[in-house]
């Protein structure tokens, strides 16, 4: 964890800004079965994907870029088109759990929404709100607070980690937001009866704590008739990306490729990329990462594998795969910017909308819950 | 803090049910300034009622009592026919921060409503709510949670004492609803922008946390003119009213005189009160507890001081006493009774329409707040 930024190690209210490493001591044991039930999942999703309803979500601290688009986005876009119900939540709270200048949240939320809407989302079929925007969601928080020590808080991996980086940057103790995080994602999780969160084999601790919340209040409240599902983990499939450093792609690294950059923009970047000093292309993850994440980014675009796209280049070397790599990006990523530059020269309004409807849906639903969680609690006056 | 109860030891969002005994190591040094500021706002609120808005309340876990008309409820109504401008909060949330079973809130609220309403306080001046019932109020719990640190809200005495009770008693850390408590408590003070919290000395405390918070907000987002008011303490004028059994009146001690008792049971009540062996009637506090206690609640209700009433019944001795207390509450408790009665009898729709106008009024007050936040944490998109 010593590496990882705030950006990496703290995930947004529902999943990281892009899948982290692995925390020390997190429930590795776990992560084969949470993957073995994905697949168990992705199956029946395929045949009633009606029945499912996805909370995730990002914290808006700058435009997206291809690790998003690799990690989280593009599985969201994949979810939404076999007719998942799909609620992306952009946690702007979660902006200052770690930090006390948010920047400038307005143009950055903006940046948010283009990408998700070059990408695909479809704001009639998902809905996209601001974590500030929907009180009774943010009410839960009370309730759910009361059904989790202090303890289980403090045993969080990320809770734990950042508490640990924080003392020896500044040597100021985490926030109560920080602490109180898990409980938050609860609340987004739950408002919407979420069922299914995509999430990296590091987020399943987060899972965990939403997944006991909900079956601890449906025991002290709901006995007769659960009222929260315990939501699913569902493995991303997509692999972490690698920044032109060699590093995790990560905005606050200034490695990252934004989806809004331009060709000469992806063509520059690809060009400082790093590979290494054998000669023919291999995909081999663990030998050669930098070598291996060119192949996955190049295969992600062009809809092969790294292992056939390593074949294809060969002995004609790194030069080769980077332009193979570029070429692919560029076409891959053209209608997504040609969408999101039309988007923006739309202007303000368009966007303004999408978030007002998506607003409106979230608050009326979290109206709903809170109303009928008013009912279980026995808090009806 | 051994022998306190949980209602004794953690008060209410705003105020406790009754004031407690000083909490160990808590700011007994600034109980004297604290006493000396009650003194100069005393005269400010005489003069100039209607620059002041009281924010207090109650955790709803039974009818009031005699400790409450007292130490608490019998100061607002004076606060408020002063024209002071009274927030009363039935902190429902509250009663699920240190026990898992809430009991029949709907009858607990209905009593603690009808002992405010009989008590004197008027809903076309006072605004009666209910914790639940307000979103806006509980949104401010995440930015606020932001401002304040871990170890802080570890540090609040209250907090502590709870914690080291809680696990003691069943080996179960605290929830984090009652570690965030004091945050909680500063939303409920701040979205009202309350400049005025009656309080026992052992709750300074709290509001230094509230009074905290509200300057790092101000500090971070309101920089150049302060957004929230930093709340004075009000100290009590009033003292702790012991019950039958010699020990703080408290409804979980079973030792408790409720207002809404009726003339026998008050008789019978004071029959069992304790007493001492001297047969002269004198006002020692420190040296005849029980004695003092009989003199203090004969001489709230007779308009005299304790020493007076000493004086009154000397070699009459205790029982002598205690039928002057007990005429002095039987007719001082009377109009209240009455009304009382009347207000029960008249059934549940009155009420219900007495907190529906208070959730109301202080919803249209949380949504503005919660409003100016957002606009100040620049969180408009």
């Amino acid at each position: 964890m010593s590496t990882a930024t705030p950006e990496a190690t703290m995930p947004t209210s529902a999943t990281p800004h892009e899948p982290s490493t692995p925390v020390p001591g997190s429930t590795t044991r776990s992560a084969a079965a949470a993957r073995e039930r994905t697949a168990v999942l992705e199956d029946l999703i395929a045949r009633n994907p009606g029945e499912y309803r996805v909370l995730t979500g990002d914290r808006p601290t700058g435009a997206l870029h291809l690790g998003h688009l690799l990690g989280t986005v593009g599985n969201r876009v994949r979810l939404q088109n076999l007719g998942v119900e799909v609620f992306l939540i952009v946690a702007d709270y979660q902006v200052i759990t770690d930090r006390d200048d948010a920047g400038d949240l307005p143009a950055t939320v903006r940046e948010v929404l283009l990408d998700y809407l070059a990408a695909g989302l479809d704001p009639e079929r998902s809905t996209v709100f601001t974590h500030s925007a929907v009180p009774a969601l943010n009410q839960l928080l009370l309730p759910f607070l009361s059904l989790v020590t202090v303890a289980e808080l403090e045993r969080n991996p990320t809770v734990k980690a950042e508490a640990e980086a924080a003392l020896l940057r500044q040597k100021r103790g985490i926030s109560g937001l920080l602490l109180t995080y898990p409980v938050h994602q609860a609340a987004d999780i739950l408002f919407c009866h979420g069922n299914l969160v995509p999430v990296g084999v590091d987020q399943l601790p987060h899972l965990e704590m939403t997944r006991t919340i909900a079956r601890r209040f449906n025991q002290r409240y709901a006995a007769a008739r659960p009222y929260f599902p315990e939501p699913d983990a569902l493995i991303a499939p997509s692999t972490t990306v690698l920044g032109s450093d060699g590093r995790r792609m990560s905005k606050s690294r200034g490695n990252a490729l934004e989806l809004r950059a331009t060709e000469d923009e992806t063509v520059a970047y690809f060009r400082r990329a790093r590979t290494d000093a054998d000669r023919v292309i291999t995909y081999e993850p663990e030998r050669r990462p930098e070598i291996a994440n060119l192949l996955q980014v190049g295969a992600y675009f062009t809809g092969t594998s790294p292992e056939v796209l390593a074949d294809e280049v060969g002995s004609a070397g790194a030069g080769r795969l980077k332009t193979v790599v570029t070429e692919a990006v560029v076409e891959g990523l053209r209608p997504l910017r040609a969408r999101r530059r039309e988007l923006a020269s739309a202007g303000p309004r368009h966007l303004a909308e999408v978030l007002a409807q998506g607003n409106a849906r979230a608050n009326a639903i979290a109206d709903r819950t809170l109303d009928d969680v008013r009912t279980l609690m026995n808090m009806r006056y």
